[in-house]
């Protein structure tokens, strides 16, 4: 696949990590928010071998916060997400599909209660402020909204533990998964949560204060020599071998998470008032339509840039594939698929093509392992 | 300035084109409303000359459209922007920067009326789809908002109304600026719009149907040979020079349209009802504190891909660079920049940074000519 450049220019922001990332090799980037999202440094297949056995720092600033504080807050964060936070706990972090009325999702993000009346949503890549806005004053909402200058760190990787260790001490090996509490590093205090958009274990630095972000950025690197740090971003094969959804690639707002496999951040029968809600019944009543699913292609390679058709042997599409990668680990392509009713029956086989070649290849259940 | 590959994938959308354009020879992309958009042919210069003498063909389908019907789609219309609505016509299209409550820029679009009770709202690079969701469900307002299969090919330069007249007849040539009207090719009809973001004159072709659409897409480069028609894409030589300006680039929703220098677009003595109307009241009653202007710099080159501070000899910040390019008609460096008050008068000096040499710059009015 032929390579081309990407036009920089302020639209795309900048992250406060961006210079040390490119004098670090940085080679390609995504646009997420808005924002400059590394995506490689080199090769993907050595940076994923290295973040199952080491640990990686990540310039993630492109998973923006929208700040939903005041009385009405909770309303507010309640109304986007079908997942009921009615018991949520100040200091836990919450995956929840956002949908619109018509149960469409609009984004995946990580919800963290800072108080009672003050909440971030950790967006995926779409502009979630914007619906909140809407939403609030047209109910004429009590709350603020804004982005906050908030650019995450990520920490990602088996030694992860022992380095942030030797930064932070002992109570941060403490924190439990999803978690997050707030720890001082060079004057300021840095919410971090234990979390990360890998399956390897480690955190999420929430820099406010950019200068301190700064030098513990560096701290990171000085300290992680003996484990072997070395810079890296979310990984397409650690991501899809994790079956970790990405919003926009295996999802988008003509999916509902009933569809996505979302189904246990889906409370249809919590007493909490959200948009979709009834929707999302005649769903589950009626059953889905489509399901996402994982696929393994007999293959060595593929690119995926757009979706691509799954045929079955009478020649009918099935479902389309969404994402995929070559797996070290399968020693075969495997990708995330939106199946159609009713062949999302796991060992349904289909053809594929890929750069005008056919291969074979079978539905399988998420995660792959 | 060392350049960095883009990393494709599904959720950095291909447009119908993006095929035909990639054995055209592009070479960079930007990311537009989640959508990949050509930034480069080769040269950036050369493309500026060919567009000021001849005519390009733009794969510009990242400017997504917003369509909003039904009863109440006039008064969300409306409700969204400063700009008065109340006697737009059928068949005409009007600039319209949308803003929230606070009157901070969320977009500043290109607004169709298809209808008494159809409008497309034809945006700049943020989820506007999302914000007139969440004001519609909030608002109960009786109206249906999706985002149509619409991708946008644009026809820009001098020789773009010969090439237009070549395939569509005498009547394209009629079309007043922003008018739109309905022509057929190749039995389907396409709405074509006397826009485009140049000023080199030209039209927008809103392609509804994807498969006539790619045989126009052909159709143009083999009847514009004569007119050495070539493929491009909105350019930064050209746009800066015409003081197009660019959302997210020159402003941002930080911003409001006064400060922007859109005041003709803002409506306050209106009787219509538009969120942000009493703040922009305040903010005209009190005078603006920034204001968005031009700056020409003694330079040869520039790239800019965040702010940059303007300082004057009092070593005082008093502004910052947004845009900027190598102007070959002005022979320097040109830019779009937000300066301070008292700074915004014609003619203020100031000192720039780039790549760490000190240039002299002088303040002038937007457009530079």
């Amino acid at each position: 696949m032929k390579n081309y450049f990407i036009a920089k220019s302020r639209r795309l922001r900048s992250t406060p990590y961006t210079e040390r990332i490119e004098n670090q090799g940085v080679t390609a980037y995504s646009v997420y928010n808005h924002m400059l999202l590394p995506a490689a440094f080199g090769s993907l297949e050595d940076s994923y071998h290295h973040l199952k056995k080491n640990v990686q720092v990540w310039d993630v600033a492109g998973e923006r916060q929208v700040e939903i504080s005041g009385p009405d807050s909770a309303k507010l964060v309640q109304l986007m997400t079908c997942r009921d936070l009615s018991k949520a706990k100040v200091g836990r972090c919450y995956y929840c599909p956002i949908i619109d009325d018509k149960a469409g999702l609009i984004n995946d993000p990580v919800v963290l209660k800072l108080s009672e009346h003050r909440w971030w949503i950790s967006i995926a890549d779409s502009d979630v402020i914007l619906f909140a806005k809407g939403l609030a004053i047209g109910q004429k909402f009590n709350v603020k909204i804004f982005e906050p200058n908030v650019d995450i760190l990520a920490v990602q990787g088996p030694k992860s533990f022992a380095l942030m260790e030797k930064i932070f001490g002992k109570k941060i090996t403490e924190m439990k998964f999803f978690g997050f509490d707030y720890l001082e590093f060079d004057g300021a205090k840095h919410l971090i949560a234990r979390s990360g958009w890998s399956k390897q274990g480690g955190y999420e630095i929430y820099v406010e204060n950019t200068k301190s972000g700064l030098s513990l950025y560096d701290k990171l690197f000085e300290e992680g020599k003996e484990f072997d740090v070395k810079p890296g971003c979310p990984n397409l094969i650690e991501r899809i071998e994790s079956a970790l959804l990405s919003y926009g690639n295996d999802m988008d707002n003509n999916d509902n998470p009933l569809e996505c496999g979302l189904d246990k951040y889906v409370n249809l029968d919590s007493e909490v008032n959200f948009l979709g809600k009834e929707k999302l019944k005649e769903v589950r009543n009626k059953g889905i339509a489509r399901k996402l699913m994982g696929v393994i292609i007999d293959a060595k390679e593929i690119n995926v840039t757009k979706s691509v058709e799954l045929i079955n042997e009478k020649n009918l599409k099935i479902g389309e594939l969404r994402s995929g990668t070559y797996s070290p680990h399968f020693k075969k392509v495997i990708g995330i698929a939106m199946l159609n009713k009713p062949y999302f029956e796991v060992s349904q086989t289909f053809k594929i093509s890929i750069n005008d070649s056919v291969f074979e290849g079978k539905v399988c259940d998420l995660p792959f392992i």
